[in-house]
């Protein structure tokens, strides 16, 4: 297939992930010869901008993909099932931000900074991670490659935009009640969220007591880098913040690791910018990350409840809308072009 | 001295823990004989209630403690390194809510929950702990007792309220400001707080890396445990949320865990309440903890990344202005009525 200037389509393209993949296919200059847009019946004849053309929004439909060659999903797992091999079948690669494909042996699940090898595997589709996995991730393999992670305890602090536009918007309504002291009854979010926090909203499994949240965060970062076995806890927790994840993290590794030699590690690793000034207090923070590609890292130190020399903690903040989705998508698209694809 | 029906001073009276310390004992039916108000020139003259009588608040000068058998402080350490002196030679016990006196080996550090027996070693101060600790070693502390504490990793969700009223006046303004697109210069806090959050603005040691608030939530979780080696790390993160903090805990034991046991631990501790419902998606909220006397502890599961099945994950939530401050100290106030004193 011509993967040199491909026909792309954008699925859920009126979401707030589908608006960032727009932006980031504009921004970065992605060579594609066309560009049709993509969403539900519902919000289909919408018109989007794209390098001052105006674009009408489609509804997807079985016949949608013919001559597409990169299709962009961020539409759900329901409409990642049903049309991703519908895309596939008409000739396209799906780079697909739902959870639906990403545990299947066949579907690379892909961090570019991390195993942008295993693309060459796919079978038409490739599966772009969970948001928090993915910004964990471009901060943990750097510091794996060079100390060994031996295990990982995370605790999260996730926006609103994980959730959806019409999360951010009820994010900003509800707060707007709560400084107004008028009531607001929740429609998107099942907690009242304005000056509020709360485990995360995924379904908790009965058994072990982690949510889906977790348990995507988990599995998803074992696979990405390649450690099947390695123990990882995490405590997902929304924020009332509006567009950047942060993480605290305790890391154990095989290896002894100080703050210096971490930061040394980081300072030249991709996707990273070192935010660490423990002189003027000047850390990572999701206002600072919104709106860059790359994800912030710093509060480097040694974890004090180990006191082998082998445990670091650090804190990251990354755009849940960018490098937690729609920009690591776009990165996959780039790499197919650039493969020997 | 008198301790069946004391007069009382409050140190601070027009601050957030001040106004809850008068709330406090006004609730819980303190059988004091008389109320003073102190707080700094600037906010004497102003007229407070307490059961219905209206108190000016006096400037707190060195002949202020005449009389005085109990005096509350919630006015920061200059205060009560100038002033709890005084008030003591005067004679009154002096319960302080600053981290002046926390860490003197003839001052008591005194959650009542977990070492109300070292209160009878006062030489006159008492000290509070720090609201962090406080909230997390009511929950901790049954868990010791149960099963050992080995090791502690946490990392916070902390209140604009730890910060004074004028850090909640600044979250409230600051967020209508950015609701409104319009500009926000910081006054009371160094960053921004709209639909942000931030690693803890205490100065940071610069050669560990840790802030003050992570090494006051560090020894005083030690010292009021009589735990002296206990490994602890803590992360302490800002989120703009008014009044009760959040924790996540990932916790290992000498002995071997489950949730089942913790809970079962747990649901007859003094000064806690389970709030650990999977099946509804229930767990500790900041909203849910404020104005309430327990702590809300939920999420209680194994802590996935060890499988020795000696680790807990937890997350609790609790008022920091109320068990965080001024209802501990109400509390100790409490306990010096009831002994032996």
């Amino acid at each position: 297939m011509d993967l040199h200037s491909p026909s792309v389509a954008v699925v859920g393209a009126t979401g707030a992930v589908g608006a960032e993949i727009i932006g980031c296919l504009d921004r970065r200059g992605f060579p594609l010869s066309s560009l049709r847009l993509f969403a539900s019946e519902r919000s289909a004849g919408k018109v989007l901008n794209y390098r001052n053309q105006s674009l009408r929004v489609e509804p997807c439909g079985a016949d949608a993909f013919a001559g597409i060659r990169i299709a962009l999903f961020s539409a759900g797992s329901a409409v990642a099932r049903r049309f991703a091999p519908i895309a596939v079948q008409a000739g396209a690669v799906v780079i697909d931000n739902s959870s639906a494909y990403r545990m299947a042996s066949d579907v690379p699940l892909v961090v570019p900074e991390v195993n942008r090898a295993t693309i060459a595997g796919h079978h038409g589709i490739i599966a772009n991670p969970n948001c928090v996995a993915i910004i964990a991730v471009v901060a943990l393999w750097p510091l794996h490659q060079a100390f060994g992670l031996r295990r990982i305890v995370a605790s999260t602090y996730q926006a609103a935009s994980g959730a959806g536009a019409a999360a951010m918007e009820e994010l900003r309504e509800s707060t707007r009640a709560a400084l107004d002291g008028q009531p607001y009854e929740p429609r998107v979010l099942r907690q009242r969220y304005a000056f509020n926090l709360y485990s995360h909203d995924a379904a908790v499994d009965l058994g072990t007591g982690s949510n889906e949240e977790e348990i995507k965060v988990m599995r998803e970062l074992r696979r990405i880098m390649g450690l099947a076995e390695l123990p990882i806890g995490v405590t997902c927790i929304r924020v009332p913040v509006l567009r950047a994840h942060a993480i605290s993290l305790a890391v154990e590794f095989e290896r002894p690791v100080t703050a210096e030699a971490a930061r040394a590690v980081l300072a030249v690793a991709p996707g990273i910018r070192v935010v660490d000034d423990r002189h003027s207090n000047h850390f990572p923070m999701p206002v600072e990350a919104t709106g860059q590609d790359d994800v912030l890292v710093g509060r480097l130190r040694a974890d004090t409840s180990d006191r082998s020399g082998h445990s670091l903690a650090l804190f990251v903040a990354g755009d849940q809308l960018l490098k937690g989705a729609a920009l690591n998508a776009v990165q996959i698209a780039e790499l197919l072009l650039a493969g020997p694809g």
